[in-house]
Protein backbone atom coordinates (compact mmCIF):
# COMPACT_ATOMS: atom_id res chain seq x y z
CA UNK A 1 0.00 0.00 0.00
CA UNK A 2 2.87 2.29 0.72
CA UNK A 3 4.93 1.47 -2.23
CA UNK A 4 1.98 2.02 -4.30
CA UNK A 5 1.50 5.42 -2.68
CA UNK A 6 4.62 6.35 -3.06
CA UNK A 7 4.45 5.24 -7.18
CA UNK A 8 1.30 7.58 -7.09
CA UNK A 9 3.07 10.41 -5.68
CA UNK A 10 6.33 9.89 -7.77
CA UNK A 11 3.97 9.93 -11.23
CA UNK A 12 2.13 12.87 -10.07
CA UNK A 13 5.44 14.94 -9.61
CA UNK A 14 6.67 13.91 -12.56
CA UNK A 15 3.66 14.78 -14.92
CA UNK A 16 4.05 18.44 -13.00
CA UNK A 17 7.76 18.61 -13.65
CA UNK A 18 7.54 17.67 -17.27
CA UNK A 19 4.10 19.64 -17.57
CA UNK A 20 6.13 22.83 -16.35
CA UNK A 21 9.15 22.52 -18.43
CA UNK A 22 7.15 22.05 -21.38
CA UNK A 23 5.17 25.16 -20.56
CA UNK A 24 8.40 27.20 -19.71
CA UNK A 25 9.73 26.18 -23.05
CA UNK A 26 7.06 27.46 -24.92
CA UNK A 27 6.86 30.83 -22.82
CA UNK A 28 10.45 30.73 -23.34
CA UNK A 29 10.01 30.27 -27.19
CA UNK A 30 7.52 33.16 -27.39
CA UNK A 31 9.33 35.40 -25.49
CA UNK A 32 11.71 35.43 -28.30
CA UNK A 33 9.36 35.84 -31.00
CA UNK A 34 9.95 38.88 -33.31
CA UNK A 35 6.46 40.45 -34.07
CA UNK A 36 6.19 43.54 -36.33
CA UNK A 37 4.12 45.51 -38.58
CA UNK A 38 5.62 46.40 -41.81
CA UNK A 39 3.45 49.18 -44.03
CA UNK A 40 4.05 50.07 -47.22
CA UNK A 41 3.11 52.04 -50.10
CA UNK A 42 2.71 50.70 -53.61
CA UNK A 43 3.08 52.44 -56.99
CA UNK A 44 -1.07 51.99 -58.10
CA UNK A 45 0.64 51.35 -61.71
CA UNK A 46 2.47 48.25 -60.36
CA UNK A 47 -0.22 46.72 -58.09
CA UNK A 48 -1.16 43.79 -59.36
CA UNK A 49 2.73 42.96 -60.19
CA UNK A 50 3.54 44.12 -56.60
CA UNK A 51 1.08 41.74 -55.02
CA UNK A 52 2.29 37.99 -57.84
CA UNK A 53 5.40 38.68 -56.23
CA UNK A 54 4.45 39.58 -52.50
CA UNK A 55 2.52 36.67 -52.66
CA UNK A 56 5.24 34.32 -54.19
CA UNK A 57 7.95 35.48 -51.55
CA UNK A 58 5.15 35.01 -48.53
CA UNK A 59 4.15 31.60 -49.59
CA UNK A 60 7.23 30.09 -49.90
CA UNK A 61 8.67 31.72 -46.98
CA UNK A 62 5.65 30.44 -44.68
CA UNK A 63 5.92 27.13 -46.22
CA UNK A 64 9.69 25.89 -46.46
CA UNK A 65 10.84 28.32 -43.48
CA UNK A 66 9.92 27.11 -39.95
CA UNK A 67 11.22 29.95 -37.73
CA UNK A 68 8.99 32.29 -40.49
CA UNK A 69 5.13 31.94 -38.37
CA UNK A 70 3.30 34.49 -40.41
CA UNK A 71 3.47 37.36 -42.54
CA UNK A 72 -0.55 38.13 -43.04
CA UNK A 73 -0.46 40.63 -45.29
CA UNK A 74 -3.61 42.85 -45.56
CA UNK A 75 -4.45 45.75 -48.14
CA UNK A 76 -6.68 48.94 -47.22
CA UNK A 77 -10.20 48.45 -49.41
CA UNK A 78 -10.22 52.18 -49.05
CA UNK A 79 -6.65 52.93 -50.12
CA UNK A 80 -5.66 49.66 -52.07
CA UNK A 81 -2.12 50.72 -52.59
CA UNK A 82 -1.53 50.67 -48.12
CA UNK A 83 -0.30 47.46 -47.27
CA UNK A 84 -0.08 45.87 -43.87
CA UNK A 85 1.94 43.00 -43.21
CA UNK A 86 2.03 41.18 -39.33
CA UNK A 87 5.53 39.82 -39.76
CA UNK A 88 6.17 37.04 -36.60
CA UNK A 89 9.44 35.46 -36.67
CA UNK A 90 10.53 32.53 -34.33
CA UNK A 91 13.64 34.50 -32.83
CA UNK A 92 16.49 37.25 -34.04
CA UNK A 93 18.46 34.38 -36.00
CA UNK A 94 14.83 33.25 -37.82
CA UNK A 95 14.77 36.55 -39.12
CA UNK A 96 18.70 37.44 -40.47
CA UNK A 97 17.98 33.68 -41.94
CA UNK A 98 15.20 34.84 -43.91
CA UNK A 99 16.60 38.05 -45.56
CA UNK A 100 19.63 35.76 -46.87
CA UNK A 101 17.02 33.34 -48.57
CA UNK A 102 16.53 33.37 -52.59
CA UNK A 103 13.00 33.98 -52.35
CA UNK A 104 13.40 37.05 -50.07
CA UNK A 105 16.30 38.65 -52.02
CA UNK A 106 14.09 37.91 -55.40
CA UNK A 107 10.93 39.49 -53.86
CA UNK A 108 13.25 42.82 -52.55
CA UNK A 109 15.49 43.25 -55.56
CA UNK A 110 12.35 43.20 -58.10
CA UNK A 111 9.50 45.01 -55.94
CA UNK A 112 12.57 47.93 -55.20
CA UNK A 113 10.68 50.33 -57.92
CA UNK A 114 7.12 49.35 -57.01
CA UNK A 115 7.34 50.18 -53.24
CA UNK A 116 6.85 54.35 -52.55
CA UNK A 117 7.28 53.47 -48.70
CA UNK A 118 8.18 51.73 -46.33
CA UNK A 119 7.95 51.49 -42.35
CA UNK A 120 8.64 48.98 -40.38
CA UNK A 121 7.39 49.23 -36.41
CA UNK A 122 9.03 46.70 -33.69
CA UNK A 123 5.66 45.42 -31.33
CA UNK A 124 4.88 43.60 -28.53
CA UNK A 125 2.25 41.13 -28.61
CA UNK A 126 -0.47 41.29 -25.92
CA UNK A 127 -1.03 37.83 -25.93
CA UNK A 128 2.11 35.93 -26.86
CA UNK A 129 1.25 32.28 -29.23
CA UNK A 130 -2.33 33.80 -30.03
CA UNK A 131 -3.11 31.81 -33.17
CA UNK A 132 -5.42 32.02 -36.02
CA UNK A 133 -7.78 29.14 -36.06
CA UNK B 1 -9.86 -7.64 -64.02
CA UNK B 2 -12.46 -5.33 -65.54
CA UNK B 3 -14.41 -4.88 -62.38
CA UNK B 4 -11.27 -4.29 -60.67
CA UNK B 5 -10.72 -0.91 -63.17
CA UNK B 6 -13.93 0.01 -62.74
CA UNK B 7 -13.46 0.05 -59.07
CA UNK B 8 -10.41 1.88 -58.95
CA UNK B 9 -11.25 4.70 -61.53
CA UNK B 10 -14.70 5.04 -59.31
CA UNK B 11 -12.83 5.21 -56.23
CA UNK B 12 -10.18 7.88 -58.04
CA UNK B 13 -13.25 9.91 -59.14
CA UNK B 14 -14.80 9.70 -55.87
CA UNK B 15 -11.65 10.74 -53.83
CA UNK B 16 -11.23 13.61 -56.92
CA UNK B 17 -15.58 15.19 -56.40
CA UNK B 18 -14.84 14.68 -52.16
CA UNK B 19 -11.33 16.59 -52.78
CA UNK B 20 -12.77 19.42 -55.06
CA UNK B 21 -16.28 20.01 -52.45
CA UNK B 22 -13.74 20.35 -49.64
CA UNK B 23 -12.06 22.62 -51.19
CA UNK B 24 -14.32 24.88 -52.75
CA UNK B 25 -15.48 24.87 -49.11
CA UNK B 26 -12.91 25.98 -48.11
CA UNK B 27 -12.38 28.74 -50.50
CA UNK B 28 -16.05 30.26 -50.19
CA UNK B 29 -15.77 29.84 -46.09
CA UNK B 30 -12.47 32.53 -46.28
CA UNK B 31 -14.04 34.44 -48.89
CA UNK B 32 -16.93 35.19 -46.46
CA UNK B 33 -14.43 36.09 -43.91
CA UNK B 34 -14.10 39.88 -42.10
CA UNK B 35 -10.58 40.60 -42.05
CA UNK B 36 -9.46 44.21 -40.80
CA UNK B 37 -7.24 46.32 -38.71
CA UNK B 38 -8.45 48.83 -35.80
CA UNK B 39 -5.76 51.28 -34.33
CA UNK B 40 -6.31 52.52 -31.57
CA UNK B 41 -4.32 54.70 -29.55
CA UNK B 42 -4.82 54.74 -25.64
CA UNK B 43 -4.72 57.28 -22.69
CA UNK B 44 -1.23 56.79 -20.76
CA UNK B 45 -2.58 57.60 -17.75
CA UNK B 46 -4.72 54.21 -17.74
CA UNK B 47 -2.47 51.96 -20.57
CA UNK B 48 -2.00 49.04 -17.67
CA UNK B 49 -5.68 49.13 -16.63
CA UNK B 50 -6.70 49.12 -21.00
CA UNK B 51 -4.48 45.86 -21.47
CA UNK B 52 -5.86 43.91 -18.82
CA UNK B 53 -9.15 44.91 -20.06
CA UNK B 54 -8.27 43.70 -23.88
CA UNK B 55 -6.61 41.19 -22.56
CA UNK B 56 -9.54 39.53 -20.68
CA UNK B 57 -12.09 40.66 -23.37
CA UNK B 58 -9.64 38.87 -26.67
CA UNK B 59 -9.05 35.65 -25.06
CA UNK B 60 -12.80 35.02 -23.69
CA UNK B 61 -13.97 35.83 -27.27
CA UNK B 62 -11.42 33.29 -28.90
CA UNK B 63 -11.69 31.04 -26.44
CA UNK B 64 -15.66 30.68 -26.35
CA UNK B 65 -16.79 31.61 -29.97
CA UNK B 66 -15.95 29.78 -32.90
CA UNK B 67 -16.35 32.75 -35.32
CA UNK B 68 -13.37 34.68 -33.91
CA UNK B 69 -10.80 33.51 -36.00
CA UNK B 70 -8.46 35.86 -33.97
CA UNK B 71 -7.80 38.98 -32.68
CA UNK B 72 -3.91 39.55 -32.48
CA UNK B 73 -3.25 42.72 -30.85
CA UNK B 74 0.09 44.30 -31.16
CA UNK B 75 1.60 47.46 -28.96
CA UNK B 76 4.18 49.60 -30.75
CA UNK B 77 7.46 49.74 -29.13
CA UNK B 78 8.33 53.17 -29.59
CA UNK B 79 4.37 54.39 -29.16
CA UNK B 80 3.61 52.06 -26.61
CA UNK B 81 -0.03 53.69 -26.17
CA UNK B 82 -0.14 52.80 -29.79
CA UNK B 83 -2.05 49.46 -30.86
CA UNK B 84 -3.19 47.72 -33.58
CA UNK B 85 -5.40 44.61 -33.78
CA UNK B 86 -5.48 42.35 -36.53
CA UNK B 87 -9.09 41.34 -36.36
CA UNK B 88 -10.45 38.50 -37.94
CA UNK B 89 -14.36 36.93 -38.18
CA UNK B 90 -15.82 33.75 -39.61
CA UNK B 91 -18.40 36.12 -41.61
CA UNK B 92 -20.80 38.98 -40.94
CA UNK B 93 -23.26 37.18 -38.56
CA UNK B 94 -20.41 35.83 -36.61
CA UNK B 95 -18.62 39.52 -36.26
CA UNK B 96 -22.41 40.74 -35.23
CA UNK B 97 -23.16 37.83 -32.58
CA UNK B 98 -19.26 39.14 -31.25
CA UNK B 99 -20.59 42.68 -30.55
CA UNK B 100 -23.72 41.26 -28.69
CA UNK B 101 -21.34 38.98 -26.39
CA UNK B 102 -21.15 40.28 -22.57
CA UNK B 103 -17.58 40.46 -22.44
CA UNK B 104 -17.43 42.50 -25.66
CA UNK B 105 -19.92 44.87 -23.99
CA UNK B 106 -17.50 44.69 -20.72
CA UNK B 107 -14.58 45.30 -22.67
CA UNK B 108 -16.50 48.30 -24.38
CA UNK B 109 -18.04 49.96 -21.46
CA UNK B 110 -14.99 49.85 -19.01
CA UNK B 111 -12.54 51.37 -21.76
CA UNK B 112 -14.81 53.80 -23.07
CA UNK B 113 -12.89 56.69 -21.45
CA UNK B 114 -9.13 55.09 -22.27
CA UNK B 115 -9.57 55.22 -25.42
CA UNK B 116 -8.28 58.74 -27.35
CA UNK B 117 -8.75 57.36 -30.67
CA UNK B 118 -10.42 54.23 -32.36
CA UNK B 119 -10.05 53.63 -36.69
CA UNK B 120 -11.27 50.84 -38.67
CA UNK B 121 -9.84 49.66 -41.21
CA UNK B 122 -11.59 47.19 -43.61
CA UNK B 123 -8.77 44.96 -45.76
CA UNK B 124 -8.42 42.26 -48.08
CA UNK B 125 -6.18 39.60 -47.25
CA UNK B 126 -3.23 38.77 -49.69
CA UNK B 127 -3.67 35.01 -49.02
CA UNK B 128 -6.80 34.19 -46.90
CA UNK B 129 -6.32 31.09 -45.11
CA UNK B 130 -3.02 32.23 -43.82
CA UNK B 131 -2.33 30.78 -40.20
CA UNK B 132 0.58 31.14 -37.57
CA UNK B 133 2.35 28.22 -36.75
Amino acid sequence: MKNKKKALLACTLSIFIITSIFCCTITAQEKKQIVRLAKLVIDSTQLENYKALLKEGIETAVSIEPGVLTLYAVFEKSNPTHVTILEIYADTAAYKAHLQTPHFVKYKTATKDMVKSLELVETIPLVPGMKIK
